[in-house]
């Protein structure tokens, strides 16, 4: 298996940081992670556009144009051969002389071979609440404090992930956006202080053929009522959500707006590559 | 110069991190600092109880005792032979399988020589304050994100740093504390939701001879009537602080509170190591 690191390509195993980038001292970084399925990149140039909102965001000079980055990819695809997987572009704060300023970023990226999801969704999950703004939220920051932090809490009540919400707003899971399907059938998903993912954007453009959608405030308190709720991710597309804090949301099987959505988007992913 | 890497001592060039480790991939890990003088870790133990606190708060095993620590670092000074110096311990969430659960956790030790703080308070520097609640603020994270966002605006304002507060009331400095002598002569530092530094204790047990001293909450609006203030850190000791936000505090050098604290914390450290 090869990375990328800055300007070589070189086997995983001899991928490495030197302990004064910044990424280890000050836990400062961006990335962007797509998948290819059967040898394409799946909405490439979505994620390359976040990529390069995040680096202008944290003042990190990529250092390689949009068309550079995309025949990187390539050469690393045709070195890996892994024609269904997650590819990982991550770009850190680099080597520090002082521990606070930047240095020149490290571009690093990785590949390992990933199963594209189903055609089918998967079974629903559990999600906890729990009150937690992440900092600078609309910039993919490698910050997932957080988000590892919870991890014994989330397997000790048998969750599969948190849903952070501030003061009852509910803002976004650590690596997925939330949607809810309101009881007069609207799909609503938080617009604000979250990360906006690129399978939200295209659960919500496919949606918008199919029902009423809208991106506004979504509180805990509209959970109760709920007749499906889902997240997204670029690695799992659509997985329903049976419970959040013990409230039961739908018969605990996949609703059929859930499960159409996904179905879409199956599609789109299919055709699109 | 020589590092400290998990069982080994190497060239601090060679002192690499896998890109798959947990700091890299999501930020998470937490360190300490401490300083020698004259060849004399300070204040050691204080820095190894929190070292100690740190990792457990967010699960890492340090699978080192105390005393093998104290062991290692006296090995890396006789190495390095830099009898004053600045000794970061770091502790990172490790090689992660899945980039979400925690591998077994790498152990950092770097050295790099420091010239200790003088006997003299150094010139009063300006803050800006900024409203931002650090995440999990008893915990001494690698989490630097925001400071290190917010450092063209800290540039661009002439400051020295940054002051955060959470609605109006003050926490810290990303890496220093905070003191204020109000003007009925009472020595005040914030309380909760910051971390609590070595130097920012030893302070508060100096003035304990000498003043009123409270941790208690401290409001913005305590600025404009406040007859000194200053911040605290290991590698500064006592640095004077002439202006918040524009607004003077005393008339621009350093009150007598500020410099009598600080000879007192100088000659402490002088005659601790």
């Amino acid at each position: 298996m090869h990375t990328f690191l800055n300007d070589t390509f070189l086997p995983a195993s001899d991928a490495a940081l030197s302990v004064n980038d910044l990424a280890i001292q000050r836990g400062y970084g961006v990335f962007d992670f797509f998948k290819t399925v059967g040898g394409a990149p799946i909405f490439p140039d979505d994620h390359l556009d976040r990529f390069f909102h995040s680096a202008a965001r944290m003042h990190l000079p990529v250092g390689k144009s949009r068309e550079e980055l995309k025949e990187i990819i390539a050469q690393l695809m045709q070195l890996n051969n892994f024609p269904d997987s997650g590819i990982r572009i991550t770009l850190t704060g680099g080597y520090s002389t002082d521990s606070i300023s930047l240095g020149r970023p490290n571009l690093v990226i990785t590949q390992h071979p990933m199963a594209p999801p189903g055609k089918d969704c998967p079974p629903p999950i559990r999600l906890i609440s729990y009150p937690h703004q992440r900092q600078l939220p609309d910039v993919k920051t490698i910050d997932y404090l957080m988000a590892i932090h919870l991890q014994p809490t989330i397997r000790e009540r048998g969750a599969f992930d948190v849903l952070y919400h501030n003061n009852g707003v509910i803002t976004e899971c650590p690596r997925c956006n939330f949607f809810l399907l309101t009881a007069d059938d609207i799909l609503v998903t938080p617009a604000r202080k979250m990360l906006k993912g690129i399978t939200r954007k295209k659960v919500l453009e496919l949606a918008a053929a199919r029902l009423a959608a809208e991106e506004r405030d979504v509180l805990l308190g509209e959970i109760p009522a709920a007749k499906e709720a889902f997240i997204t991710s670029t690695s799992r597309h659509i997985i329903p959500v049976s419970h959040i804090d013990d409230i039961p949301i739908g018969d605990g099987t996949p609703g059929p707006v859930t499960e159409q959505l996904n179905a879409m988007l199956h599609q789109l992913v299919i055709s699109g590559k």
